[in-house]
């Protein structure tokens, strides 16, 4: 939570972390997005997680899913098969979580970290994206971002941010709060959240020496972004 | 609970984090003060939250009130006003927050973060602190402490801390270790508790460059602050 | 769970965090080690961490325990005494926490930092080695490991690394780490463990202004350790 909230107030976004079921639905009225993410997951929260899915889907409100460790046990692969019932506008997860999720893969993810590439995920990103009418963002060296037609690559970023505890959860809420601004181009917000993300890494790692300064130069480089510095800097790209 | 816990540390205080009803009335009586934050609320913590308050008042230890967010749904709002009535000896928030607990605001708080200044919360600051019977911090540009007739004004801090997030929860903590040093003047405490964490901000602003940055220097300016550091540059006024 | 996660992704373990009881067995299961960290204690948590502690055991993968704040509260000592029971490999503490444990004082502990010295707590430490056929670790000036016949001692570290909440926890979830990868060197492993994290802040406060600066130096050193800048640094003596 801490890097997700300290990564949207960098970016201008303002973070509410809620779980308890007597207010989600209320807060999840006010808010412009919701992000649920099953990093650490609890029967009550999932409760709350789906009351809050559905309740951002009556008011319009785009909610994104991190599918984090999906794939690891039975319990979560099923619990977010049943998110995404709910009809989340992106999932973005790593190449193990994105195959996890379509059975692409039988090999079970070893941790949250992803032991595979992001292109080996391509065809399942599409497959699921068409099947479950939503964005789905496999990041990776070369992030994809698919509505199970276009693709879109984004090839921001740094190897090292991997090593720095959820930096992928950290970009599903930023993503939410692009597509919040821009909900009719949920794809290019997306793609577009994981460029600045990534880019923001890019400039982090000119000033950093291990994983630990990354993440602080990550967070200040967001925050310090400007027209002039995305300029020609942002790598995306038609596939 | 992580700047929390190391803003405590970086000023000498001893913190830990207890929720369980069944050891958080004997870790109550073992503590010099207790910090009571609703951020990420449940019904379970809740229960524990009002044992711990009824439990440091019978052992005269004094107890601080974090309203994080309150006024953004019913639930909230009930459940802090519930431990208002358990006596807080101060209730620390922003001026959305602090007019959300006096119904003094019928705009709900958009988030944890604050969308009013401090100074217009200053009279229900003023009527909360008579009617509870408290001292109530505001935080803003100039902080306002009060305890009803009495108001002090603060105007340490820079305004990027408002980008880090749970600066206000970190500063919350450490009033509550203040008091605890001095208990006989809750209201000086208090404000000396901002003034000083928010000098911390400013020394920390020096060298940072961004809020990720700003939130390491100022917590290592919290450790270092001694009688020369902070000589002259404390900013409170009786207003 | 924070600086545990980044200090294991650091060092290039895989971290994940787990706790519901409908998914602990299976994710226990493809683990390499699990680390239980008593700090943030709830029934619910102690309910999954008995449950895991045993599929550990059934399944032949080293489990380690931090016993954080044990002596603090009847219910936490109790715990503690029952995860014990449930036959650790490890137990890392301070030395008011194994002292507690093991009843050798009656002193309980102020909050999760020390107040006793680890030479204090070094028969303690051998007696429940004992009792409990176990590795027992104290964290001081110098640590101690013990087995209960052999003691090794480590004076690797720098005490500025007391002011960062969950180094302790860090550390214990390490040695989890390097267990895993060589456990029929248990009491070795340990040691070599809370070398190298001390080492990695003493690199790190080379260049530290503070806790917080430590907190990310020493992490970006752990990252960097390699055998050439850790020869003729790691100090670990036969006692």
């Amino acid at each position: 939570m801490d890097i997700m909230a300290n990564s949207l107030l960098a970016a201008g976004a303002s973070p509410a972390m809620v779980h308890a079921i007597e207010e989600i639905l209320e807060f999840t009225s006010l808010s412009s997005a919701l992000c649920i993410n099953i990093g650490t997951l609890s029967p009550d929260w999932i409760f709350s997680m789906k009351a809050a899915a559905i309740r951002a889907n009556e008011c319009q409100k785009p909610w994104v899913l991190d599918p984090v460790g999906v794939g690891a046990t039975r319990f979560r692969t099923e619990k977010c098969i049943e998110l995404i019932n709910l009809k989340p506008c992106v999932i973005r997860g790593n190449a193990s979580e994105i195959m996890a999720v379509v059975g692409a893969s039988i090999a079970p993810t070893k941790g949250v970290d992803s032991s595979r590439s992001s292109t080996d995920a391509l065809e399942a990103a599409k497959d699921l994206a068409r099947v479950a009418q939503t964005v789905v963002a496999v990041s990776g060296a070369v992030d994809l971002v698919t509505d199970g037609k276009r693709v879109l690559g984004v090839s921001n970023g740094v190897a090292l941010m991997q090593r720095i505890t959820a930096t992928g959860c950290a970009v599903t809420a930023l993503i939410a709060a692009f597509v919040s601004v821009n909900p009719n181009r949920v794809l290019e917000s997306t793609a577009i959240a994981l460029a600045l993300f990534g880019l923001a890494g890019e400039l982090g790692a000119e000033k950093a020496n291990g994983p630990a300064s990354l993440r602080m130069h990550l967070i200040d480089a967001l925050h310090m972004l400007d027209e002039q510095s995305v300029m020609n800097r942002v790598r995306i790209a038609q596939l």
